[in-house]
This record gives structure tokens, C-alpha cells and sequence, in this order.
């Protein structure tokens, strides 16, 4: 047992992120990308066809709009998955920080490319 | 837009946890579990050959020891990958809180069987 080492911190990483819509990769494990975003407004419409996507919300509220079943609502600590294949649109009236675990090859704009597309090498970028 | 539907929320798991060293599954994603655990005392030195395991401490203070490098300390929204392969022992002084990223066949005490192994059945049975 040697000295102990002090680890990263969620609320540390957020408080890095300067951009909305822009997550940015926290930790690797099995193939997995454990990410945080800071997001507000609306996104863009699309689905993953392939990845799951886990949603935490760590602070604010995000509504994830569905085009074939009912809108869910995610309040501070409130989690969901989107289930692969199913379009989706994520809204935040106000600024809100979410935790996303999803494969490391999972774009976050799924197969839709606009504005606010940001490649996998802008979301391993180095926080800070 | 339907109507909108309230999700799980992670301290309403945790809420539900009687029993320390006992994660249970709040959601699966591309073959991963999302678990809830509270954990009081040590547990047991083990390895996961073949999966990473990622841990993210809600509440309390966490000590991971390994016996090939510095121990580490998780307080609140600390998080760290432990790697495949590596033994290691978590350890809690007080009552805390940990969220656990895994592949859905991992054992939570690895190649090590000891009377704090739950099945995956055990960690699968409903919260409430």
C-alpha cells in the first residue's frame, strides 16, 4: 500500500467545458467512453444505429424528445438510456450538465452531420 | 410530443439499498450494466481478467488498494477506471455511495468466490 493518488472529479471536468454541445471524453473501460457535456437549446434530431446511449443528468433538466414514444424529462440525478436505432432530440431550456456513456466510436450526432457536429478527436481533447 | 415521462433517479436507487456490498443493475447499454452500491468496510482482493470496471463515488469516501501501485482515494464525484487484470480491494471506512460501469457478465468479486459474491441474478432482482 504506497501513497494514494487523487482521482479526476465530475464536478471538475464541467467546470472545464467552455462550449455547449461539445462533450468531451472523462474515462475509457471496455470499449466504452464515459463523457460529460454541458448542453442547452436544442440539439439536432438523429439516431445511433448501432450504440445505446446513457444519459445522467448531473445539474439543470433535459428533456429527450421521441418522435414514436412519449418525450422523457431528466432532473438532477435522473438517468436513461435512448435505446440504439431510435431518432432522438435532446432540449434544455436552461444550461444542464450531462453525464453520457456510450461506445468509443458512437458520434454524437449519430448519422446526421450539422454545424454542431464535433469529430471524436474533439471529444478526447484534453480538458483544461 | 406526448406526454412526458418521469425516469429513475440514482438517489431513489441508492435510496432502496439495504444491504452493503450488494450492487444492484439500474440500467444496461450496449452490453453494459449501470449499478448502484453501497459499501461499508472491505471487501475482498480480486481481479476481472477480462473487464475494466469504472467507479464514480455519490457520497462518501472510497479507498481502492492495489498491490502493484499507489492506492487511490474517491470522494464525492471522484471517479477512476480500475484496469482488467489488476487486483485490487475497495475499501470504505464510512457508509458511501458508488456508481460501477461494467460489462453485464462481470463478477463483482472477479475470479474470487467468498461468501460477499452476489450472482448477476441477485444484482438483476428490481430495486422497491
Amino acid at each position: 500500500m504506497g501513497d494514494s493518488v487523487l482521482q479526476p472529479n465530475l464536478d471538475a471536468a464541467f467546470g472545464q467545458l467552455t462550449e455547449f454541445w461539445s462533450p468531451r471524453v472523462v474515462a475509457t473501460a471496455n470499449g466504452q467512453y464515459v463523457k460529460v457535456a454541458k448542453v442547452k437549446g436544442e440539439f439536432v434530431w438523429h439516431a445511433h444505429a448501432d450504440e445505446d446511449e446513457f444519459f445522467l443528468v448531473r445539474r439543470g433538466e433535459l428533456t429527450i424528445r421521441y418522435r414514436d414514444r412519449p418525450d422523457v424529462v431528466l432532473r438532477e440525478g435522473d438517468f436513461h438510456v435512448v435505446p440504439k436505432g431510435i431518432e432522438h432530440n435532446p432540449l434544455a431550456r436552461e444550461e444542464c450538465w450531462v453525464v453520457l456513456v456510450e461506445p468509443a466510436d458512437t458520434r454524437h450526432t449519430g448519422d446526421t452531420v450539422s454545424d454542431m457536429t464535433k469529430s471524436i478527436e474533439e471529444q478526447s481533447a484534453s480538458l483544461g
